[in-house]
């Protein structure tokens, strides 16, 4: 087996292999599901727990699904951000949890590299479910699935990632997952929304619509991260619209056949004309979310393998 | 089997024949559970989804009861009034959810209709749970169980639905299920809390108790439902008590054997006298109780079974 | 067997045998934990319902963890503090979750006594998960196990309990179970913390660290609860830290193997040094939460066997 990781806390540390072993496994879940032909209880008798930091409803019961479908016993821990306030109370509450031995260790938190900490104090392992604007990589393995299936290739592809660049731990994620798989990427967005560090990414920068979608495969849009400007300057939303937001006269300038993403939930008017997100020729959100819930059974049940045999090694040495 | 239906989203649309199937079926998971025999394992590898737009500690408690008891994984979605205020909102969550593969979607609205609406758009079968003022069908089913247990029958009977109707999805439902079985209906209640329209709904209308209870099977109360009541005229707590609480001496109207029912949870005091409320001679409201896990499980298991039926049918056709 | 009780309402009725055969049973669970052997299914088919009407991430979460471990359907009722201002309500819901049948309910209250109310009016077995000043039972013996596995015995110790004494039910617990154990207990903490009547539990009473902890096995220390102190004078962190708060040069006094306990949460730096809570070879406080789950494990077990024997009993009977 390929996937050699204890825990999931981004795409940056993942061998092209690896990405592809999770692909590949999550595909097969995808079609299990939709032949309703019932999981493997691959997670019986571990424990997960998810510790959502930041509110997300759909995040959320994407891996409270994926854990259950596989037969995991889930709880979802309602961690409130005032109980987090220090550093070290983030770290106590690791520590705590650890104790109770938990298996896999879901976690969402505001702050970027918070997951990286925690799972340096924990036996289970972790899966980052967003840190920050740092990574979020279940969301770049979904969406690779999706191109993926739709495509018939992950690789040679145009892919346009439009939008709130500079907040996106998706985009981030993204970049990581399509560079690693030699795709080549635009980004497009408003310069004040777009990193100053973006032209050393090895990406093509644009901040107009029509340039950057000028023959692509794929036209990956962003949520507008307003909760993470802080300070920034925000555009009014119909002004962005009018010079970001997708909709047909943009998407014409893409090839004929190239497909739309979205990560969810969207700002229908802002980010994307609400006709084209239910255009089931053109958009493929809803997939996005169907591959999500397959990508997580994916990953936990390769994190769960790469426990057992830990444990059993350790078991065979004591 | 004679429930053909592939949602539960109201009274209204059932036949006399589907409601006899579900009451039946519940009573003997009723008997099942008093003497702790177990119960089939009828949605085992199925997923269900709890989606309270309102909350209701009681209710929702009640269907995940009933989805474990029968093997289902459950799952709760917090869902904030915040996050749905636009009518396309609320159906992107659903196509969201839709997605991630629920069987089973316990659903409740603040918004008359909301139900329906969402059903349209997602395959699983839809439960409504209450939706605005318009229905609340479990509730009536779990009434309608609880009156044959304790009258042997479930028509020609006399019965009173009391106090503030005009707000009711319990007394629509009620309404909806005890007319199609052929009882003798008549609402009890202040002008103000009495729609309009009552009188061309096929029952007698009363503003006086001792009048609505004379010679009464059964006496049903509401509960006062301040929470829907912008702008309406209110009585006070005692006036209303005075006039339309039940106590022993209104009671006394009715048949020397009639019940008395209440939803939940009671303003002790207001719609009813806290003595009565707990005298196991008369009232029935805990068997209420009891019997709403049941249909709960009734319901869900044959929902579940048309659902199976119609997807091996989709694959014996694909 | 010689676990007699059907709740687990605090530590004062149960009998020395009992206690013992809480712990053994949950020193099995624990190493069988360890040793990463599984668990029996000793709750498969019964429902487990926790009833916080005070929020505790951490005890909820051991309680949760301990349910799903052994097979029940655990169910987390969200209890708002609003619904349950008057006594008859707290009573309401407990007759409403009656009658769905739970077979163990976990009940966190804030007002002391209301978990033994709310035990005389359901059929299944209610176990106390903390109530106001007065009991929080498993606390007592998860602390029990963890001194009885690092010292080797539970009796013939000396035992300082420090901090605020006076709004602890983690103390009360602790001074039951360890007093009936026949050990040594002191109890170390300011005058203002210090209730009247502790001078008559039993034990000895001192204002000082050094004297309190003077030879000491094992120095408990104990969170500040400051939610509980209406009027009452509170000193201030930084005093309370250096007179009270427990550092290496206060733990000199005791013995040299004497080991540091905490229930959690603590304020670092308040009433404990980080560093000293973080020295795994002084500090045992991370194998306390360990305890804490496989306690709840055997608690739930026992009660479980005698709640089953007792309905098989009836059934014979009936």
């Amino acid at each position: 087996m390929s996937f050699r990781q204890q825990h999931l806390l981004g795409i940056a540390p993942l061998h092209p292999d690896e990405i592809r072993t999770i692909l590949d496994l999550a595909d097969s879940y995808a079609e299990a599901e939709r032949a309703d032909r019932g999981h493997a209880r691959a997670l019986e008798g571990l424990t997960q727990i998810n510790m959502f930091f930041e509110a997300s409803t759909r995040t959320q019961a994407s891996f409270e699904i994926a854990g259950k479908r596989l037969g995991a016993d889930v709880m979802n821990m309602a961690m409130q951000a005032s109980s987090i306030k220090k550093g070290e109370t983030l770290i106590d509450t690791a520590m705590t949890l650890n104790a109770m031995h938990p298996d896999l260790l879901v976690v969402r938190h505001p702050h970027s590299g918070a997951v990286d900490l925690l799972a340096q104090k924990v036996n289970g392992a972790v899966l980052n479910a967003g840190d920050g604007r740092h990574e979020h990589p279940t969301q770049a393995l979904l969406d690779a699935l999706t191109i993926r299936r739709k495509k018939g290739r992950l690789h040679r592809l145009n892919i346009a990632i439009c939008g709130d660049i500079a907040h996106s731990r998706v985009a981030r994620s993204n970049i990581h997952l399509l560079g690693k798989m030699e795709n080549r990427l635009r980004l497009v967005g408003p310069a004040t929304l777009m990193p100053a560090a973006a032209r050393d990414w090895g990406v093509e920068v644009y901040d107009d619509m029509a340039e950057g979608l000028a023959g692509c495969d794929v036209v990956m849009m962003l949520r507008l991260q307003r909760e993470r400007m802080d300070g920034a300057f925000i555009p009014s939303e119909r002004e962005y619209y009018h010079r970001f937001g997708l909709d047909a006269e943009k998407l014409a300038h893409a090839k004929d056949d190239a497909i739309v993403m979205h990560p969810g939930p969207m700002n229908r008017g802002v980010e994307i004309d609400g006709l084209l997100a239910d255009d089931i020729n053109r958009s493929v959100i809803q997939e996005q979310v169907e591959m999500g819930v397959a990508v997580r059974m994916a990953a936990m049940d390769l994190l769960a393998r790469n426990l057992r045999a830990a444990r059993m090694e350790q078991g065979v040495m004591a």
